[in-house]
């Protein structure tokens, strides 16, 4: 497999590629499926071909092995960029993409997070801002400020002031009983673990809105929790001003969606 | 050198780090000072250790003759990322920013330039949007866009809809005598050659408007022009409808500034 990329690689001067953030839960990647798709729909959004799916499942079922993580909880890390190319913008006109798959060990998270409202916006006017692309500068840069206030993730709002998402999340609240979240037009990353959250609150007869709200929407909910493949549901305790206690349907989602 | 990046690299995982493009113009890197201010003023934006100035200069200054390329005109590309650290968001404690500097032929660009309007906005609610990152996959998507339409070159506007850049240059018009180019909030590079044109027309009386804009401007232009440290100063030829002829101030602006 590649253990290093080239100078002239897109992915590294660009930023121009994807990536999955995969849970290995000592013995088996569930959804791997659903995060190729999702980096396939990624690859046709940016223009690029799409890779050999084949070679991308073994190298993201090697990867714990590889660092001896196997028997044990882990993130797998599936990095596609553009591949190596010319100087500048324009893409080759036959780009081969390159993959890579590394595995870092990932304990199972049990405290609720505490949230920080971030400056940096989201670019709800890019078609990257629904994918986990390789241009993830904002998201780091809202996580430090989040770390800086005290907090240990950050909430992002778009350039309208719609909230979006999280660092590396996706966000919900619940108010008067149904669910909300950011829709996915607000610059929102398709989360495989949002859509199954949905799905789950739909089966349970909740009402789930996909809306564009400021971030005062927060302050007025009875609960907030993340999304995301690694962690499922975590529930939040502080936004800002605003502390939350455990709450049942979250509880029931969390629990329903557990990988 | 560096000659390949890890794949624990910030830079490659995340578009955390920044780039310069540089002019060799076959002996000399004018502005040389200038381009490291800058990266060195990013670092300080992006929450990164300021690198080490000496090895940039001299990495900028090998490159050329490491490509063949010491005798003529080249782009030198300075890349430096966070460097290595652990999986997600959250930088490590003590960053080690890694630096790495190439070099390509770069002919001299004589031909005008066509464009047109990208949807792909820039990120005007992001300190990224005003630096160099290595997260520059809008403007790869905006490019993209261009070239879909028979044009060289796009025009990108942040979300508010204001006019910001193109995909790799800072864009100017002319109006009414005066020059206008959009304010760095828009969501704008603040390009080198941007500065010295500003600074070239003021010391031409011309008045200079650095402005938050629609597209419409440009319809209504004299003449609409692109800089960037490569090619300097490069008059625009069309802009969707409309086409421009040779344009007096633009010229006297282009031999002003020219390395």
């Amino acid at each position: 497999m590649t253990d290093a990329f080239p100078l002239d690689d897109r992915g590294l001067l660009l930023g121009d590629g994807l990536f999955e953030t995969l849970l290995w839960t000592g013995g088996d990647l569930p959804h791997l499926d659903a995060h190729l798709a999702r980096m396939a729909a990624g690859c046709e959004t940016l223009g690029l071909p799409v890779f050999d799916l084949d070679e991308a499942r073994a190298l993201c079922r090697a990867a714990p092995g590889e660092a001896g993580l196997g028997e044990v909880r882990a993130a797998v890390r599936l990095t596609l960029t553009a591949g190596s190319g010319g100087r500048g913008l324009d893409r080759p006109s036959a780009p081969v993409p390159r993959l890579a798959a590394t595995a870092a060990a990932a304990a199972v998270v049990t405290t609720p997070v505490d949230l920080a409202l971030a400056s940096t916006r989201r670019n709800e006017g890019s078609p990257a801002a629904r994918l986990k692309t390789l241009s993830y500068v904002d998201n780091v840069l809202a996580r430090a400020e989040a770390r800086t206030a005290g907090a240990d993730e950050a909430v992002m709002r778009n350039n309208h002031g719609d909230l979006a998402c999280a660092g590396a999340a996706n966000l919900f609240w619940v108010a008067g009983g149904s669910l909300f979240t950011p829709a996915l037009h607000c610059g929102v990353l398709d989360g495989l673990t949002r859509r199954r959250v949905i799905a789950a609150a739909r089966a349970l007869d909740v009402d789930v809105h996909e809306v564009a709200s400021g971030a005062e929407a927060l302050d007025a909910a009875e609960a907030v929790f993340l999304t995301n493949s690694l962690v499922g549901v975590r529930p939040a305790r502080r936004f800002e001003g605003e502390t939350f206690g455990p709450h049942a349907l979250v509880e029931r989602l969390r629990e329903a969606t557990q990988s």
